[in-house]
């Protein structure tokens, strides 16, 4: 029966429930001090091992974690640190099996998207290959939406929550004035329109969008402006949401496209972003009030708007991928498989850290409808379930409560 | 004893509380049916006024008017429609008064902020040179709190509430990366920094900004590069706030001098918005990850994060001022007067519109540290309890309800 100490690390852009995975970890280890001796927290993901640069969260007070999981984005600090194929270059995978030896890691835990699985999965190989015994578990996160086989990432459901809801409320705010008005909103999402696809919920409400644009969907600048101006034309008010990641066909992002729209003077370099590069354009086409709007960081670390679906399935996975360990799992990710809709059932899941590690999850086609510019019911089907419940939420002076803790360096850093 | 009918205007920007003044006016007015017989809400403002466009409030659900209370954005339609001074062209006021006579509206309630407060004024003295008996109230709105007199305006604590804890989050998730990384949030306010300045509770929290430029202080490029740069030295990391408004010596506001950051394609077209501006100048002076963030319409409408104090003075307020017209009160504004601090005690009040509509209120110097570049603890003492109190919210799927009224049309459109 293995035991020895552990060691969990945050990888990648922060979510505003990524830390409810750090408290299912630790204080599912600390409970299990017979098998797990010492409990660290690498600071800024996988660098804090390369660095012996990491916490003995041993010292924290109990109520403090338990205060993660309402504290957003990375509280141990994370990284995009993108470790080198070990065929071609193992220095580092030398270096983490020589800091696991010292401090006698025999579990280890990495939180985090596509790459960070793939992190896991070369650690995981390397180390078998030296005969050095260590359970290696993926925990997910990711507020894109787009690993492979689990029903949804970590962090997705809170920003969708985040997303319906402020979408919501600025459609008020946008119709108020008699004179026309078209409203550009920006989400995230790079290669997955699962977070802008969120906003037909709202539209669902009766205060959404009237044109959804996801990067599932080759980008057609000129189909845009026709599609908006028809709108407008019908409603004298527009309301656009869209992926900050959609691409025309010949694979060009909008800030790209800011050239063809004569603001050359930036380049590539995303001034203001996609919003405001397409304000810009609608302007030039469309003689009214057009409002560009991104939703920026708001969107990943908005804890005061977590699902509580989210914190608490998050929270288990975090104790779930300490169990697993214990029961000799490795090379596996934690995950959820939805077994009823309604009421929502969600079970705890493990999948091959090969298989996600290779594989990313889009938005189904047919969840989009034909045009390529609005989302169906079955996206909503799937996803307003997740944006249930409202989390157990400490206050002070009607401000969110983070987290204090104390960071006892453990690794010599 | 003056009877007859009452209409209600709401004008100028919406808040996230701007229809609890109109459920307190509307409540109140409706359950004075013995001196009020028709209540009616104004399309668009003063514009539903001119154009005989108006509602029936007394044919709506009581539980739907509640309902306003948690639903943003003017409800019944704004406008920026400005009345021409009477003294130069008289014909808007002539139609108004014809209008009343019409409809027999003895009570007329305007909902905005300064310029709105000034058309109350206008047409009261108007109405009294014809004769014409009516009690016109103003009641106050304007996140950017820079009403005459009163303790607060509503609509400023939701919106402060919504700043300082978006600025919590935002610090959470901008610190998480081991490189550098400097944060730019812009935060409205064209010529009173009271929005930007609630910024400064969040650093109080100890998640806040290092830097807090305002309105009220000339901006200096120069200065505040120079100040960016000495903390991004220090810490690595900096979290600056500003106002949209702030101003260089010569009068010139940050999109106008993007020409000498060399952006004219754009001339002054505020492309981007101020923080895209000065994320380019701050990168062509710091070599390190740079972001802006607006925010936009979020923080003018984001009821979900409302103030209890806000909602529930706001309401009351709406209420009084319909009381205050049945005591034959006219030509006032409805404030509040703060008795006491710790515990929060507001009382209502009345100031006279001819004062209210010419005098600005701006954050007072000494509540801004001698450099100009940060807030001190008297703000916090003026503005954390104004944003206490979890309002009740009746929420439909974990998402927000708002108010669903069947506008019955009651003008001759």
């Amino acid at each position: 029966m293995l035991k020895g100490n552990l060691i969990f690390g945050q990888s990648g852009g922060p979510t505003s429930v990524i830390n409810c995975s750090a408290a299912g970890v630790f204080i599912e280890a600390l409970e299990n001090s017979d098998r797990i001796e010492k409990v660290y927290g690498a600071h800024h993901g996988i660098l804090g091992v390369l660095n012996e640069d990491f916490f003995d969260m041993g010292q924290e007070d109990k109520e403090e974690l338990l205060l993660l999981k309402q504290t957003p984005a990375s509280i141990l600090g994370s990284c995009r640190y993108k470790l080198a194929d070990p065929d071609d270059d193992d220095t580092d995978y030398q270096r983490i099996l020589e800091v696991f030896k010292k401090y006698n890691i025999r579990f280890f835990f990495y939180n985090g998207g596509n790459d960070s699985m793939d992190t896991c999965n070369k650690i995981s190989k390397f180390l078998q290959e030296k005969d050095y015994e260590c359970r290696v578990i993926g925990v997910p996160k990711t507020v894109d939406n787009d690993l492979f086989g689990t029903d949804f990432c970590p962090g997705f459901p809170s920003a969708a929550r985040y997303i319906a809801t402020t979408v919501m409320e600025v459609y008020c705010d946008s119709v108020v004035y008699p004179a026309g008005q078209i409203t550009l909103i920006e989400i995230m999402g790079r290669n997955a329109g699962w977070l802008t696809a969120a906003s037909v919920i709202a539209a669902d409400k009766g205060y959404g969008p009237d044109l959804i644009y996801l990067p599932e969907i080759e980008f057609d600048l000129d189909q845009f402006t026709a599609d908006v101006k028809r709108i407008f034309e019908e409603k004298g008010k527009v309301l656009v949401c869209f992926s900050e990641g959609v691409q025309t066909k010949d694979g060009k992002f909008i800030p790209e496209l800011a050239g063809e729209v004569k603001i050359d003077a930036f380049g590539h370099k995303q001034m203001g972003g996609a919003a405001a590069i397409l304000k810009e354009h609608i302007e030039n086409n469309i003689n009214t009030k057009v409002r560009g709007i991104e939703l920026s960081l708001m969107q990943r670390c908005a804890a005061h708007l977590a699902s509580g679906v989210d914190v608490e399935r998050t929270f288990e996975a975090g104790r779930e991928a300490v169990r697993a360990a214990l029961n000799d799992e490795t090379d596996v990710m934690i995950g959820f498989e939805r077994v009823s809709n309604d009421p929502l059932k969600i079970e705890l899941t493990h999948f091959p850290l090969a298989k996600v590690a290779n594989t990313e999850q889009k938005v189904p086609r047919e969840w989009i409808n034909e045009a390529g510019n609005f989302v169906n019911d079955e996206f909503i089907d799937y996803c307003l379930p997740l944006i249930q419940g409202e989390p157990q939420r400490i206050k002070e002076d009607s401000l969110p409560r983070f987290a204090k803790l104390k960071f006892v360096q453990a690794g010599e850093k």
